[in-house]
């Protein structure tokens, strides 16, 4: 028998856990999952035979460490901020780990002892990260392998509402941390290449700036740019391709509406508002608004936004209640972003038997022979319900793949590394596609930026 | 004799000295002027036989203790930072001290210990702080000894070029910190009262929400909002009126100009630009602007910002020379904002003969004996030349008259304080008259924001 723990067991592992419960007996692993409260894990193992839950509180050192002890391989599934305490004490013990998050610094200076003791620390192997990582690094490695030279990368992913649950005007529902969009964009500008020329978008153009999308089946999409597109510049060994982007998918017309509460402020996380608690929906937004003693809220803003009577932005701020006199912020010092995420939580919230959705797609330019092709390649995954997420099935299905894997030898590559390795994404992506997570590649026209080459403006 | 030392001997130390030397043989002055380059302060003494410029480095402890141990009061011009270490000297060996900078926390700490020792530190005496804070209360005091309640305060300055030299269609020239100017509004929300209830502004639209003021005979001046215009509340007793304001003043059209800027992300100052030092003028503003194959620079900006063909803005644009293919940025690392102020120096410098502008605005709306008042109270000061500027009188001559008053004992109200008491603004106010420093007061028609009591909206 393995035993592979897994630490914070919060509403994604659904899929994580039906996976390796499922292959539990075949591959004979004990299945150890430890939260500080037990109750949803008790819930998800269902009394399975090979499995247990217990209460662990990650910041109790000996409850940690000897929960550790006692596994073959660790899936980390909490904040990502706590990782690094999970990681120094697998190093000690010689267990290998796995998670979904982002790389941190300390994470990464483990690098050098977790190669030194022969271990892995899998990281980034989730659905973005993760899945985008696997997915793009397959397709740069076959042009590659055929002597083409990289031209264009382009990579969005999306977190939506599925078509048949998609019941309002902003073809949007929150499907995963609600904050994470109502905040999305600000710290920083959006900065990226074009035909080798680096592009800066301020936030408060953002959503003004979008590219659209075609998916076979699902009609057209939008993309605005994320934070910062060359993270993976040198990783993905994309130093001298001009083209690089990425970006967050939405439905068409998601952006341009959402820039209304941009313009307004409403955004904004840096300060709170007086008196939020008891202020009213329509108070809020009338903050934002210049003073009038005979113009009505809904005037204002009009005039502000510059927004016609029959224009369908209108009817997508009425659809919120925005303008209510009568419900209240109810939050003390609520910043305006945390009371937008109110208002919004309102009307946004998947219900019970709404659906998720996760679309990926990239677009890879390059250069073979003389002569510019593209290849574009996209993914969608479409949840159960509201327990089996798409979001759950992407984020859990590759962490249990990988971590069987581990397990299994079949992935060796040792040190703290994300999933860009042929031998490591590729015996992952196979058994995606065993899971409907599947990517459809076409050869497209290359489009580029620039396909006459022609440079008479800069 | 009594001494007066200034430490810090910059270009705005012009109309300080000349008051101090003018007065130095009637009221028996020696005037010690340290500075660690003291070429300028000898420049500005011209031999005077009661004045004597010394090297004087702060970090040095021997020579600024030495310094302030000869002085009977010391006036600080340092860059605000410095001012604690030479208020702790001044504390530790009892000399009054006078500065134009804002109150800092850790200045404000030495109070009791200041009031103990029976010293005045007296702060924020220059122009904006410091002839607003006067000019303010003198009217907000009389309203009040007449039994008037304050209804509205609104108060606006501006440090603008002269329309003698108003030579460019911003209407604007830097003279002062252009760096100040450029990241002017950055940093917080916009943030005031009107008719009670708080107001917000986001940077992105703070240059959209202007107000316009009317000074006879300079005519039309617009304002925009300053970040806190709350900060003196509670120290001018306005704790229960319904509209406080503070603003910036500039020429009518020149926030709808700046916007532009804005808009494009010009003033950002959290990032560096990719080889800035290279960067063509050209080429950063087309950073900033999508790519496109075959459309100019100008096209896509026009396009991005909506500027017609005959609209002004674009003179304005092409008056900068923003779009010159050979000019180069020319500083390493630059940010966007560096970037841009290097572009409108070259424009906006005052020539050698140019003139500055100082205009200070205030409105008081007040309530008596059941009807609504209204003053208005505007100031204008115009430089001599480059050197003897109106910035420079109007800072100086406030913090030279203090000086003054406080050797003579005609203020003796002790402690760390601002000048917003009677007996401080008082003789400060009527000696800045001899110098043309005038306010014209008027009553006009109460405007305030609601003027019907009419609450039919919020």
């Amino acid at each position: 028998m393995r035993t592979i723990l897994l630490i914070g067991a919060g509403k994604s592992t659904s899929y994580l856990l039906q996976y390796l419960l499922r292959n539990a007996e075949k591959e004979q692993l004990h299945i150890l999952v430890g939260d500080k409260d037990p109750n949803n894990a008790i819930e998800l193992l269902n009394n399975h035979p090979l499995s247990t839950a217990i209460k662990l509180d990650i910041f109790n050192e000996q409850q940690r460490v000897n929960a550790i002890k006692k596994a073959d391989l660790v899936i980390s599934m909490l904040p990502a901020r706590f990782h690094i305490q999970v990681a120094k004490d697998c190093l000690a013990y010689g267990k290998n780990m796995v998670t979904a998050s982002y790389v941190s610094p300390d994470m990464e200076q483990l690098d050098s002892q977790v190669k030194n003791k022969g271990l892995i620390f899998l990281n980034e192997i989730g659905v973005d990260p993760g899945i985008d990582h696997m997915s793009a690094m397959k397709v740069i490695d076959e042009i590659r392998s055929k002597g083409g030279k990289m031209l264009m990368f382009e990579s969005s992913t999306g977190g939506l509402v599925a078509p048949e649950s998609d019941t309002n005007l902003w073809n949007y529902k929150f499907t995963w941390n609600p904050r994470n969009v109502v905040v999305a964009g600000q710290g920083g500008t959006a900065k990226f290449i074009q035909e080798g020329k680096f592009k800066y978008i301020p936030y408060h153009r953002l959503f003004r700036r979008t590219e659209f999308i075609d998916i076979e089946n699902y009609g057209k999409f939008e993309v605005y740019a994320n934070r910062d597109s060359l993270k993976y510049r040198n990783a993905y060994g994309l130093k001298d391709t001009l083209t690089l982007f990425r970006g967050t998918i939405r439905r068409v017309g998601f952006s341009k509406a959402w820039d209304m509460f941009v313009q307004l402020g409403l955004t904004d996380d840096s300060y709170t508002l007086d008196n939020s608690e008891r202020m009213t929906y329509r108070e809020f937004i009338n903050t934002f608004l210049p003073y009038s003693p005979t113009d009505s809220v809904e005037l204002k803003l009009r005039h502000y936004l510059k927004i016609d009577q029959d224009d369908i932005m209108w009817g997508k701020l009425t659809e919120l209640d925005l303008f209510n006199q009568q419900k209240t912020i109810g939050i003390v010092n609520a910043t305006p972003a945390q009371a937008l995420q109110k208002i919004l939580e309102e009307k946004w919230t998947l219900d019970k038997d709404d659906k998720d959705m996760i679309v990926m797609y990239h677009k890879f330019g390059y250069e073979l022979e003389g002569n510019n092709h593209q290849i574009d390649s996209s993914m969608v995954a479409i949840g159960k319900d509201t327990k089996y997420t798409a979001m759950a099935k992407t984020v859990g299905l590759p962490l249990g793949i990988a971590a069987l894997k581990i397990l299994n030898k079949q992935i060796t590559t040792t040190g703290v590394i994300i999933p860009i390795l042929k031998n490591v994404y590729q015996p992952i992506l196979e058994e995606l596609e065993n899971h409907d997570i599947i990517f459809k590649e076409k050869e497209v026209p290359y489009i580029g930026y620039n396909p006459l080459k022609d440079a008479r403006t800069i």
